[in-house]
């Protein structure tokens, strides 16, 4: 088992990764500090973990509920999220009650919104069982639902006891969700560690192959950057903004297909195509690095051709991005492997982007 | 003006108590950094105070928007608070947009937790027009929603960037509502300031009667000691627990009734005759004390017979609220003016008071 520590004093937790840690107690004990636990999970997931994470908490003596809610991005709203509440309500569950998300990143956003609010909150952990929360959605506290009008526009900060991220559950998740989990793993790499996209280039076969030491691995050096720019700018006051490299193209493409269409992991992979294309464009980034980019997003199985709405579209899209100040959409730019700026761009250089890519 | 400044470290912002202070844009200019404000407002208070903030916001060359959502506590649930959202959406409002609360404490409470959850958290100002909502809610940082389970149930901690408590809005505040917030100005005194708890004693007629210094003292003064505890104790860790006296019954009378039956001030005022009454019943608390309290709230013109709830309803009730852990309700109770303990008690003595209150 490997562990990484995501640093923010008080509210400082640890990481845990590794085979088949749902099923360890002394995992979950140091971190359930009331008498009762709620677990939140969704339909796919309860019945290939849900019992052997009860039998984990066994030994605990807690009070243990479970909610079950319905899987997919979809299903991320309020009347989703009020399910949890409905539950924690209708048993009395008090303050010190610990909420254990088990599931995706739909889950544990929710999981952890509901946590947020719960009694103006209440602590949680964070199981994730999918490639693209274990290295993504675990880290960083931000938790939320989406609006019809726009992607987890309703959220909050809103740090998890621990997170155990077993990567013994990968072995379950279908191809398309390790697919866009790798995405987010190269969009990782791309903006901070050129050694560590070195390293995927070389291993992604591996990975595609879900062999457990390139996973673990995969996702020990993702958290390990995530959480030390996290821990440098906790509330996304500026540094934070370079993990959304390839999330402004992404956020449009979901939103312009409708939730769920694309996996977001998907979506992250054609939109830091995109990117690239922009920065190379702009006279930011070397050809032959934007070359390299499109090659691992290729081998990764994630699709690098974005769909087919207007350019119209899908500025109108960024616009209602939460990083946009007062219309002007900001973009992640790539300067190099490991360099990025965080720019606003001429709208020309950004149709001929849309073109080029759509 | 008289200026309270709350001590929060980086969320620290200033109360300014005055007469007439809606009107001075130069109290709303340090405290809006974006481009745009959104005033969230009810359908009463609309007619009487919209356009006297917009002509102050004015000079300022924002982009301003209003929301009027309806009057009462039993709207303040999901449905409405999404109204916001939908209006912050629709509007494209970006992170730096700044929301503005007009109205009492439940268009506080909502706009607070809009501000708290909007794209994570925006900036907020709030403008309370009551007399509880400036003595109370203004200070703190508690926002929140209702849940048909509970009072208050969903919610956030979210510090506004100043309270701007104009004196003058109490002019069209109905009777039943001032004497709802004179219960808090109680409730500030009796748990925290025996001087001023006197000094409300020979000054209750000046306060029923609305005389602007009377006002502006009680205000200043019930925000001094709240800011007091809140500095000491920003997340309700313990030492905060005690502004919730009187605050265990009462909840339960307003769940029990329905939200909006009774005041919240009212169901304050009640649940202190009840919480005095259990203090000297175990023993706590002098006699000549108690009726004392009694006294001034009767003085206050507020109820102090509780609604005929049966005993097993009110424990139930009190079980959910956010204090209780475990199932064990937690009490704060009176040893002295100025002198609180919190505690759980015999079910014996709770069901005695509750035999004499009721």
């Amino acid at each position: 088992m490997i562990t990484v520590n995501v640093d923010l004093g008080e509210r400082s937790y640890p990481i845990r990764i590794g085979a088949d840690l749902i099923a360890r107690t002394e995992l979950f004990a140091p971190h359930i500090a009331g008498a009762a636990v709620t677990i939140v999970t969704n339909e796919t997931v309860e019945p290939l973990y849900g019992e052997a994470l009860r039998a984990a908490l066994a030994p605990l003596g807690k009070q243990v509920s479970t909610v079950v809610l319905p899987d997919g991005e979809s299903f991320k709203h309020w009347e989703t999220l009020n399910r949890i509440f409905d539950t924690l309500l209708g048993a009395k569950a008090d303050r010190k009650t610990t909420l254990i998300a088990l599931g995706g990143g739909v889950v544990g956003d929710m999981t952890g919104f509901a946590a947020a609010c719960y009694m103006r909150g209440v602590p949680f952990i964070q199981v994730p069982t999918t490639l693209l929360s274990q290295v993504d959605s675990s880290v960083g506290g931000k938790t939320g639902i989406n609006h019809p009008l726009g992607k987890n526009m309703i959220g909050a900060f809103h740090q998890p006891q621990a997170v155990i991220a077993d990567i013994g559950t990968l072995r379950t998740l279908p191809e398309r969700e390790l697919a866009a989990g790798i995405a987010e793993v190269i969009k990782t790499a791309a903006i901070a560690d050129g050694a560590f996209f070195e390293w995927l280039e070389a291993n992604i076969a591996a990975l595609n192959g879900r062999d457990p030491d390139a996973l673990a691995h995969a996702v020990k050096r993702s958290c390990e950057v995530k959480a030390s720019v996290v821990a440098a700018d906790e509330r996304e006051g500026g540094l934070r903004a370079i993990l959304n490299f390839g999330h402004t193209f992404g956020h449009a493409i979901e939103a312009g297909l409708g939730y769920g269409e694309w996996l977001h992991g998907e979506a992250v992979g054609c939109g830091m195509v995109m990117a690239a294309d922009l920065s190379a464009r702009l006279g930011y980034l070397d050809e032959a690095v934007r070359k390299r980019l499109v090659a691992l997003i290729g081998a990764a199985r994630l699709p690098s051709r974005a769909p087919a709405l207007s350019d119209t579209r899908y500025i109108e899209l960024m616009k209602v991005d939460k990083k946009a100040e007062a219309g002007a959409i900001k973009f992640v730019l790539l300067k190099a492997l490991g360099q990025t700026l965080v720019t606003d761009v001429p709208e020309d250089a950004l149709r001929a982007t849309l073109a080029a890519c759509v």
